[in-house]
């Protein structure tokens, strides 16, 4: 069979092959990035979901807009956009499957094969699949606890002149760091000096457990070179795939006509559902609410950490998002931790996939603290400090 | 901003810019593919829906595999397949975001750009969109009344080496041609012959309104290149986007890495709508029910047009599919009667849109019977027909 080069070297997402392992009920996972079941809010998607079939299904079983369920883009507008310091006309705004899908069309409209994209390094692995799938040339900007250098990013976009830039500046995935005020706007900056497409992936940012939010790069965005994507994954439900980005006009069209060749258009059923839990304010109060729950998530898991990790492992305090990132000493392999941590029924992911350096991340790893109950949290971080210390012992 | 070369000179479709169209109640559309609203299962649907989330919400709500929801792959084996004289095991299956995603993955997995993919001409313009985007050199195959004529397209696989062929052979779009048993069988032994992926697109086949049921090419294939598309857009609903592939083993498991970076996965709640209304054996009913509709709307349509065209429009009466493809005498620009057309508040395809080859088609459109009551298509069709007759005066 007549493979294309795109795919050679392609081995998938090591996530989504992980995620096969969540089937066992046995294993505790620290993988994934699921939000905790519980967070779903069930009884309204119900409610709405009964409400518009009753009302509406003549217009959502039918073909849709390629653009999006116009009251899900007019609620994103309105309810959305405004609490990150934007505004935009319909023009500039369309709905995704997901915001993988949006990466996957910004690429199609931007990305000639061998064009330079800078990538912060670790990233999330999935969006890395997406470049290399479009063939770019990826340049890895080191992210720090305190989130992009300016310096640094500015001599890489002089070297390389990438046409890209991905970054998740708020509780960034695997990280959780976060991106300070001057970094947006000099993210911004640059992405205007140089014409250089920014996207700035926020699935993250609402689920904030303490300190002041952060403006968007988009609200410093002077050139339209930067596109948002907001999904409601993290917030609503990542089953329904539904999310939207902002953009300028012109990306927005030409994503567009990418999105008619790649799925015609997004569900009309999922895009009503979540148009409706906007429109009735129902957001605002279920994110607070989940937050905590993820707050004291963090808390149960740090606190385990401090406890059962040896005190040679690093790792921050998150502030928000879904993740604790650990980086152990030199010359460990968290991959071959894993698979000893899998025989003991407990599940994270090995960091290397999140870089694009070969041979860099081999002793990081990234854990998820939103999925399991605080009972199973505190006794995976156990069994891992646990193995942690046998495996020192055995290195010794 | 840049613009990578793919996206150069791809217009979108013209059938999703005729769809804003849609949006005023006056205009009698004959364009799109609509199902009728009346032909959408909505009581189940909704049954279905209000169970499905009381019950599986915990499910439904989280992520899912990027294979598809497990229920709708097995109910696609048990219940759709064996009736198209298929067997299959998970490994074969993929679930889409509608079949348009299909041809996305497909194109990301196999098509390098250049590479060349064979296309019936005229065929269904979405698909030459995709083709398009995917950079690939389109090489038309003449299509007849009935269907493809081996010869023809034995004579282009030899001189090209195509790494593809796409092909609609039952009620094809935009033509309702269908391609015979022979045809069938000769275009599974050229996939193995000349190791060509086909595409055999099959949304169509089972809106029969008269005659045998005819063999799937991929029942007649021996090499695994064949690979079909089975959509529920136009017998469930289109607004759901639920659609899947059967294929080799290697090709599925490429175009699900492919997909990891599209979507991550289709939306669970849709896919366990169809699952259970496969699994609830709905489908067979719904199927004879609709299938009397659209065949009493077809004749409806024809007989209008017999009675309101002028004799040198040339015309097939359907026998399945949704669409009246229409011949006009050479000379003729559909375009332009498209546009005055629309003044009398009457849509339908322009046909060039459905050609590869450049300047050709202009003189054909393709009519719609499905979206619109009897009422509206005797009107619409007898505007038509004047607008005909009166065009033909100017043109003297």
């Amino acid at each position: 069979m007549h493979i294309a080069e795109r795919m050679q070297g392609v081995n998938g997402s090591a996530i989504r092959e992980l995620f096969k392992l969540l089937g066992d009920p046995e294993i505790i996972s620290f993988g994934g990035g699921n939000p905790a079941k519980e967070c779903f809010p069930k009884e309204d998607i119900e409610k709405i979901t009964d409400e518009l079939l009753r009302d509406k299904s003549d217009v959502l079983l039918q073909y849709g807009a390629t653009e999006g369920y116009l009251p899900l883009r007019k609620a994103y507008i309105e309810k959305i956009l405004p609490d990150l310091g934007l505004t935009a006309e319909l023009e500039n705004v369309l709905a995704l499957t997901g915001s993988m899908q949006g990466l996957d069309l910004i690429c199609k409209v931007v990305v000639n094969p061998g064009d330079v994209v800078l990538v912060e390094e670790p990233s999330f692995l999935g969006a890395l699949q997406t470049f290399n799938i479009a063939q770019a040339k990826l340049v890895p900007v080191p992210l720090h606890t305190d989130g992009i250098h300016v310096d640094e990013l500015e001599a890489l976009v002089r070297e390389y002149r990438p046409v890209m830039f991905y970054t998740i500046p708020t509780f960034q995935n695997p990280t959780s760091w976060v991106s300070g005020i001057e970094a947006r706007k000099a993210i911004a900056r640059l992405a205007a000096e140089y014409d250089m497409i920014v996207i700035e992936d926020d699935p993250y940012a609402s689920l904030r457990f303490s300190g002041e939010k952060l403006p968007t790069i988009k609200s410093f965005d002077t050139s339209g070179n930067v596109i948002l994507m907001s999904s409601f994954s993290k917030t609503i439900s990542p089953g329904m795939r539904v999310a939207l980005c902002c953009g300028n006009a012109e990306l927005i069209r030409k994503m567009t006509i990418a999105k008619q060749s790649a799925d015609t258009h997004s569900p009309n059923l999922n895009q009503a559902i979540i148009a409706e839990y906007l429109n009735r304010d129902l957001l605002p109060e279920h994110i607070a609410e989940i937050s905590k729950v993820y707050a004291h998530s963090a808390s149960v898991m740090i606190e385990a950490m401090e406890e059962y990790f040896p005190d040679w492992v690093e790792y921050e305090k998150p502030i928000g998002g879904l993740f604790i990132w650990c980086t152990l000493p030199e010359g460990w392999d968290a991959s071959e931790l894993f698979k000893k941590a899998v025989a003991r029924k407990v599940a994270f992911v090995p960091g290397v996939s999140f870089f694009t350096t070969p041979g860099k991340g081999n002793n990081t790893f990234r854990l998820n603290f939103s999925a399991e109950p605080e009972e199973r949290i505190r006794r995976g971080i156990r069994t891992l400090g646990d193995l942690l210390k046998e495996t020192a012992e055995e290195m010794k």
